[in-house]
């Protein structure tokens, strides 16, 4: 049987297995101490509030938490998150709203509307793993973003595009605590991002997965406030904000928003209608009624114990890896970003540690659209406990250290 | 900004609002009697048990339930399934299935897999609306399946097939009780089209929303079951059967499945993943609970029903309908067919039956892949009652016949 055509099989079977599949047969060994995750801590998660959503919903509402429903998603859901984007900076109304299945859902959804074989995305090196899968579905090629500088100008980006054989059809980038490297944009360099857009002509994705947990420094405006300041209005600007409840409330009831311009949701929901029908509507109101009574010290709960893991990790390399070795000093989020000497490879190293160590973490090679990046790994923070940390990073330095010395 | 490309920009712009959609609009305005949804009477939803199995693993193993899972599915249930399976004469293991969010996104996925722009869909005139709707985005051409009769050789189909610049990539029904013509392939033709599948080299889709809701006559068997006979081994059948658990238990909870050939299913999961990472971690678990205490009396509770209603409507019609209008018997599911005289427009009365006489369906040209079919209109008697029924069937009627008169 042959399928879609050769060259998109390939590229499926080609597709590495996500983060949560390795980290799970990870943990499925007894013994490693795991940095290879992206989760968040399930003791963090607020069980009896979300226990008590769904008595409630299931007792006064089932009829409608359990039918079909719309497919732009739940209209007082839709109100909250309004609000929320106001308190961002971002004036927008239910319209400028779609609820998807988690934000990965909104990635493959924004490929399906703006993606055809042969059309180039701009994405910094390295860029998430999962928004790489996701668009690699619509057979794009990649051209490098560089938010610090670098001196790409919209003409050559699209030269490069035309010779790749298609054209500029979207960039993508998270502004905050980047998965992977922990790493945050400026403001300078956030409005130099915008004004390529509107040079360009394209869409540019803000995926804001981590932007609630900033554990310390000041809130830089979301990407797309700012693009409103410039625009004067939501509906004229370029920027797709792309939020989840993963990292803040639950990720197990896959429920995520995206925030954008009327005409660019109205087509997503036309996506979403003939991809799934909706996202499941008891999930949606749990997500509700859990936000609108406890977004503020859930989050607050998050950030209080992801910073402390944050600071035992960068003591822990600090105290541990030898001269050579660096890595990022991340402002949220779940994630250290560490560049090896050069002539070592992170999934060689990786092979070593589970086998010598029992340390796993991810290597850095698989963030890169370009295959760059051998050297790189990423390490999680928000699972592991101090002693963990600790005993980890104590073990991996000195297995840089042997490696630096064999080399 | 330039979408993926016009043809596509156009074709979302065209994609017609979905039933459910246009149900709740219908339903927004008072008075109005609606055979136009496909939705389930959510009195039959099992609203008792669900909620028992949110408290049970919310208490038990809430830390599991609201974190990331597996791409493939909650295991438990995927076992449930392949039980499942076995008693449709589907002898299969885990490595078969794969749970999706509703069975709506099996077809998105699908259509994914196997079709590139130009590529030819084989389909019966009139089909799902929402299978055209999800496969609509991968760009398709159709063709005719004929399942009674028809003398299309594969050879043919494949001609037609270049001629519209593709290849046939795929076949989509619905064997059992189809939406929209309530109506049953025999075992005959379920035969043949597989030999037909085999002849092609291509995937069958068989969509089996409606399956377990058979009022009376006898089950025909499943066509995967068919093609595990013909080939000795699933690992080796070319039917892609799709099931969900939203005419059952709840559409709300968004949880379907396939079952096929583990090449496909291994495939599946990696655009799945790519997608959405998997679908909601507790709705698998909450379905899964309630599967295996409640399942079968679940289904009887609801045949029961569904019959009593098929009855309803089947003499309501016998009763109020003029001569030159017929419509099918369905042995189960949720709809009737009716198609009216060949100058009636099944669009044009609804607009007129719903300003006149306050009753809503949906027309029949929507189902329809190559836009035949105006003079036929779907009818639901899941959701109202005996005397909706009755009222609506009356009114109908009346309309109808007037129309006929006045032309």
């Amino acid at each position: 049987m042959s399928d879609r055509n050769d060259r998109y099989s390939t590229r499926i079977s080609n597709m590495r297995a996500s983060e949560v599949r390795e980290l799970l047969k990870l943990l499925d060994q007894p013994g490693i101490i795991s940095f290879a995750g992206g989760i968040p801590d399930p003791a963090l998660f607020p069980t009896d509030a979300i226990q008590q959503a769904y008595n409630d919903i299931l007792s006064e509402n089932a009829g409608a938490a359990l039918q079909y429903s719309v497919s732009e998603g739940y209209r007082p859901l839709r109100e909250w998150l309004a609000q929320h984007m106001a308190s961002l900076g971002v004036d927008c109304t239910i319209d400028n709203i779609i609820i998807t299945t988690g934000s990965q859902q909104a990635l493959d959804y924004i490929g399906k509307l703006f993606i055809s074989p042969g059309d180039t995305i701009l994405t910094t090196w390295p860029t998430y793993l999962g928004a790489l899968q996701a668009f690699n579905a619509y057979e794009p090629n990649y051209d490098r973003l560089t938010p610090d500088g670098g001196n790409t100008t919209p003409d050559e980006y699209k030269k490069h595009a035309e010779q790749a054989g298609g054209q500029v059809k979207l960039a993508y980038l998270t502004a905050d605590f980047s998965n992977p490297t922990g790493e945050t944009i400026g403001l300078a360099e956030r409005s130099k991002l915008i004004e390529l857009a509107h040079d360009l002509d394209i869409p540019l994705i803000e995926d804001a997965a981590y932007r609630s947990l900033r554990f310390d420094g000041e809130n830089a405006p979301s990407m797309l406030a700012l693009d409103i300041k410039r625009q004067g209005d939501i509906d004229k600007t370029r920027v797709i904000y792309s939020g989840s409840f993963s990292k803040t409330l639950t990720p197990g009831l896959r429920v995520g928003w995206v925030c954008a311009a009327k005409p660019i949701i109205s087509k997503l929901v036309l996506i979403k209608q003939a991809a799934d029908l909706h996202s499941p509507t008891i999930n949606q109101m749990v997500i509700h009624h859990v936000a609108e009574r406890h977004f503020d010290q859930q989050v607050e709960k998050a950030r209080a114990s992801y910073r402390q893991r944050r600071d035992y990790m960068l003591q822990a390399l600090q105290r541990y890896m030898p001269d050579g070795v660096t890595w990022t000093k991340p402002e949220g989020g779940m994630f250290v970003w560490m560049t090896l000497p050069e002539h070592m490879n992170g999934a060689e190293l990786l092979a070593k540690s589970i086998k010598e160590i029992q340390v796993a973490f991810v290597p850095g090679g698989a963030f890169h659209a370009d295959g760059t990046g051998k050297n790189t790994i990423r390490l999680n923070y928000s699972l592991p406990d101090a002693e963990a940390i600790d005993t980890g990073m104590s073990r991996l330095g000195k297995l840089i250290k042997l490696e630096m010395t064999a080399a």
